[in-house]
């Protein structure tokens, strides 16, 4: 009777603070006795602060899951016993014959058997460094969280690429730029005097899903972060994060010689700036000795740059490349960049200025892509530099926080996008190139790889903001590690490790989860409408908008409708983006007809009385579209209520609520977007849809000076 | 053994997100057996929200406390039943005799008596109204949580004034004014359709403690907040408070009427601008049909008001009164004024100001004033308008925010100050014409009666930022009920429920708190110094500013150190802000012999040699006040960490990590100030004392351009 008031509680309310590490014991009556019968001892092959985190969370998760208390042994003595720790750290380990697997792991990787050891059926978790450890630890309480069998292992994992990545958008005064969680993690005020207990958490949950590298500061780079002061804050921080195996990294503004150095110059090529760089570094190496190196914005939306002093994006990386290359650190350099006073679609600007200079960056600089060429697009086709550099090793950045995606109201899975993608042919080398290849070395055998992703990690208790948030972190980090996992895949783990188990629950959330992306582009940015949002805070729909200052930042130059019909013409007989592809993949656009639809709006300027494939005219499909969009989220409500029996009522209760705004911000979008272009088109609303109960004028009129993360 | 784990995990890992509501098992075991005799069943007379409320506190409460299943009953059939409802609910309890007591209790009180009942032996919880069940309820609660006994209760309490008070200085874009625990709780942007579960939990935890009104936004106000978007998610947060009997309040922006009317004046004399204030009274009545009224900063730091039309505070208000009179609202006029081209002393001119319009207020306004005529220092004199505006009602404004006492980073328990504060004796009708009399209305029998604070809540987990920052919080509250409660009372009440009943933690964490106030003082603001903080941020201290443009926003203003002494001189021969008090209060400073030490320097400028009580010269007792306080706070350490045994590590590991940067805090206080004040004096900081190994130059050069509250 008595020891169910705590849980009766517990499954009152989940804040969702726990993420996928909750540890909720096993419902499974028949796999618990399994997994009590395989798992009842502990052996820990060492006793550093990694190892003691490996021990901490196989104690935490196992007593959770199990509801066993876990002996922890010094000898291998009872059948059941789990074994963690490096060949290096027990001579049982190294005499296991896991040599060949052991390789095969590489150097973060890990290996998990189930094998006779000293006499003993054993599950031994291992691999050639701690954190490969500790890696493999989480894999193996993750088969037990989401219910998979373990009697017979034989699990080798490596990373598919080098550094798994998080870019905090995070300024010095705690916002964060299109960060919808509320404020930074990171209370500089208080460190480094005081280590929220977050930090640890933090740090946690990422070595759960193979993170291992961290920026913490806004790319629209604050020089003050390299300051003593700040460098203790960051030297704690860095404490903290690196028996989880996470390497810290700054944003580098590149002015600060001029704002923090007092130097009149911040030109690359100025030797007393390529000084104050080196000492910088040097500085810097002295408060965190495995600091990773810097991420550069520059030349981009009035950052600073090389280019304020005629100088190269090369000539600006390789000189802080200079700075770090001692400690072998490394320069992440943005090729998000466009300009103020380039004619050329924007589309093409970053390929325009990057690809000449591929092969003339240091061999540790590597170079930042969006995935596409715009801005993180609800959907948008990959980057056509991504094989256009291939003597340059070229880093992914996705956006994991939902500036485009929205925000923090929408329940999107973001998993398909990335995916999407990674799967991209960009026909480089022939048929099967793929995003993937080329990010993960494959391509063109690059060792430094990495796939980065903009956080949305807040102060909110549940870190995300959208309880569904926390699976695109998720999906980052495990998409990172593993190229090749599918979203079903993801989602799958994902929903039974934060939520249950429980089929019925599954075959609901799941679906609902994989189809998120593809509906929020329905009901928001169709047939590959693209930057129709509102601007400054990019929440909701403003397609309207023809007076910022910069051509590029009005939504009407992204979907140029006129009275011929709306669209982007991208081919040869436009802008030419197009011819930034390789032939093979511009194939697939380049043609009106053949065109993926997914993409038509993107790449063409379409006629209004176009016949789309479904036989509907451009105007009846768009119509078709956003009004089932909406009705996608009108259904996502319905599943999402049945759900109520299997999770906790305030987590259920979130969600609901949300899923309300979703489909309010749903008919908005349709509605204001609808209304805009049929000012164009000059044909109505098909009449079996309910038509708008408010004006063109009432969705212009709609302002939000206070929204989030602008 | 499968009970434990849940237990002990919440054991390792308390957030503070329960405050003092925690309701953790009883593990005095005769005294759980004691309760557990008298409580058994309950029986809720009503099905209101409230009533809903009461049911679910009470099973949450005892099931927790008691580890027992509640039986939830329809009549009173069993001894041991806890009975809660209003007599209009249950004849049983109209008829159980209890008239008198709850002609006690009035409105909003209550009572809690135990009584044969329907011949069993009964608890019964009653008040006049649902919300005192529901504060009834919580009493009762504190009393378990407490440890106090329950055989044979007869307790009638009623709260000492009717508004209870929450100003949150909180902007619309979810930045605090001089909050440090992150962003502001009201989540406008996803505002109405997002409930987010603290908006309850806060209405919860302030009903635990009576507080019955809350200010939701910042007196440095923004007109947007009465725009019908920003109404509608007033309404929403309204409806969530209501059935825990909290009102909502908001502040007015005196200019609105320009700002979103389109008026061209906002003079209280113009017939426009009184139609426009009525029309929106009327149209927030829509929204919120109990909103409480409007909260006023005008003509104050930049603040518009009536000054600006040469008309008077009294009319500026009038003319907000008359507007939401019609629906019972009333209108709180802060008193905090002080005016850019006024060379008279700042002490003196909220009086100057405020005195010549008492009986010119309408009968639905009140004036609320800060505790000291200063600002929240951390011991200032009661403020002179207490007694001196006897026609008009007085609510009192308390800072529960630590703005000038150590922010988010110190240990500081504020009851003591609240309590120095009410029970000053003003003399107004001779001796014991307490502060709280006047407050209270027993003074001059006003019916509108209150005390605000000034909130200290953000979004930070544990609420508060500091975990014993929620204990002035729990104070606010505590004292705005009962102005009688002792500061042990408070603290002990909180101690108990918040962390531990063990004598042993009581015994060394309770003067802690108590002594805590006084030793901030004595490293910050000794011997009745004040204002000599850091400028803008309010972080450390600056006494050497002298460069703001308005002469009362420097600290020297206020410390007036010279080569002859130190202390601002407010007798007959200074500014004479004396002559504001009666002259039996006035009498106990204005003699620089006979004034009590702690209020010196507030009102003497004093020689540098002058002989203090304790034989020590000026200057020495200075040094001996700052190195006395800065060594108390490592006695904090010390005693903290003895408490180790007694309380959840995540919990003790905080407090233990703030009272290291509280005590760095300390030496940092003592040190900037002694080195600069040493300027003056010409005397050296006597042998004894460890001397600063920074030089007054480093102290003077350090700044913190983002600290938070700012």
């Amino acid at each position: 009777m008595l020891l169910c008031f705590c849980c009766i509680l517990m499954a009152r309310a989940e804040t969702g603070y726990e993420l996928w590490l909750r540890y909720h014991a096993i419902e499974n009556k028949p796999l618990l006795n399994a997994y009590r019968a395989d798992i009842a001892h502990l052996y820990i092959a060492g006793s550093s602060a990694t190892m003691k985190i490996v021990q901490d969370e196989l104690i935490t998760g196992l007593s959770g899951l199990l509801q066993i208390t876990i002996s922890q042994k010094t000898t291998i003595a009872h059948n059941g016993t789990v074994v963690a720790g490096t060949p290096a750290g027990a001579a049982i380990i190294a005499q296991a014959g896991l040599d060949n697997d052991l390789k095969k792991a590489g150097g973060e990787g890990f290996v998990i058997v189930s094998k006779i050891t000293a006499g003993k059926r054993c599950i031994i978790i291992t691999a050639n460094t701690e954190t490969g450890v500790l890696y493999g630890c989480f894999h193996f309480l993750r088969l037990l969280q989401t219910g998979q069998p373990i009697h017979a292992l034989h699990i080798i994992s490596a990373p598919s690429v080098s550094l798994r990545m998080l870019n905090h958008w995070d300024n010095l005064n705690r916002t964060v730029e299109r960060g919808y969680a509320g404020l930074s993690l990171w209370n500089w005020h208080t460190l480094p005097g005081y280590i929220d207990k977050r930090y640890i958490d933090y740090a946690r949950a990422n070595a759960s899903i193979g993170i291992n590298a961290t920026v913490l500061t806004n790319v629209n780079a604050n020089a003050v972060i390299l300051s003593p002061a700040y460098l203790e804050k960051v030297k704690a921080l860095a404490n903290v994060f690196r028996p989880y195996g996470i390497k810290v990294f700054l944003a580098a503004r590149f002015s600060a010689p001029i704002e923090m150095g007092g130097l009149k110059t911040a030109d690359p090529l100025d030797e007393e700036v390529k000084n104050w760089w080196k000492e910088k570094a040097k500085e810097i190496y002295k408060y965190v000795p495995d600091f990773g190196g810097f991420l550069v914005k520059a030349n981009s939306e009035g950052q600073p740059g090389p280019q304020d002093y005629h100088r190269t994006h090369a000539d600006g990386a390789n000189m802080l490349a200079d700075a770090v290359a001692p400690f072998r650190g490394i320069i992440i350099w943005r090729a998000f960049v466009y300009s103020n006073d380039n004619p050329e679609d924007r589309h093409k600007q970053a390929y325009n200025d990057f690809v000449p200079l591929d092969g003339k960056f240091n061999s540790n600089v590597m170079v930042q892509v969006k995935n596409g060429a715009i801005d993180f697009m609800p959907r948008e086709p990959f980057h056509p530099l991504f094989g256009a550099m291939p003597k340059t090793p070229i880093m992914m950045e996705f956006q994991v926080t939902q500036e485009y995606l929205g925000q923090a109201t929408n329940l999107v899975f973001l998993a398909p996008l990335f995916r999407e993608v990674l799967q991209s042919d960009t026909y480089y080398n022939g048929k099967g190139s793929t995003v993937a290849s080329i990010i993960n070395g494959s391509a063109d055998n690059h060792a430094l790889t990495g796939i980065a992703g903009v956080a949305n990690i807040g102060n909110d208790i549940n870190w995300c903001g959208h309880p569904f948030a926390q699976a695109n972190w998720y999906a980052l980090g495990r998409l990172a590690w593993d190229n090749e996992l599918s979203s079903e895949q993801i989602a799958g783990e994902w929903l039974r490790m934060t939520f249950t188990n429980n089929l019925q629950f599954l075959k609901t959330a799941l679906p609902m989860m994989l189809e998120s992306r593809d509906i929020m582009v329905q009901y928001s940015n169709p047939i590959g409408l693209h930057h129709i949002m509102n601007t400054g805070h990019h929440y909701g729909p403003a397609p309207w908008v023809d007076n910022l200052k910069r051509p590029e930042w009005n939504p009407v130059y992204y979907h140029k409708a006129d009275s011929t019909g709306i669209g982007f013409n991208r081919t040869a007989t436009g802008s030419n983006a197009l011819a930034q592809y390789f032939p093979e993949a511009r194939k697939q656009w380049e043609g009106m007809n053949n065109c993926d639809e997914k993409f038509l709006l993107w790449f063409h300027h379409v006629p209004w009385r176009y016949t789309m494939k479904s036989g509907r005219n451009l105007w009846e499909e768009l119509c078709y579209q956003y009004y089932t969009g909406a009705a996608r989220v009108k259904k996502m409500q319905a599943n999402w209520k049945e759900l109520a029996p299997y999770t906790d009522r305030q987590r259920f209760e979130q969600v609901n609520m949300l899923l309300q705004i979703q489909y309010d911000e749903a008919v908005w979008w349709r509605n204001a977007c609808l209304l805009y272009f049929r000012e164009f088109s000059k044909m109505p609303i098909p009449s079996q849809y309910e038509q708008p109960d408010k004006t063109l004028e009432y969705y212009k009129s709609l302002r939000f000076p206070y929204a989030p993360g602008n």
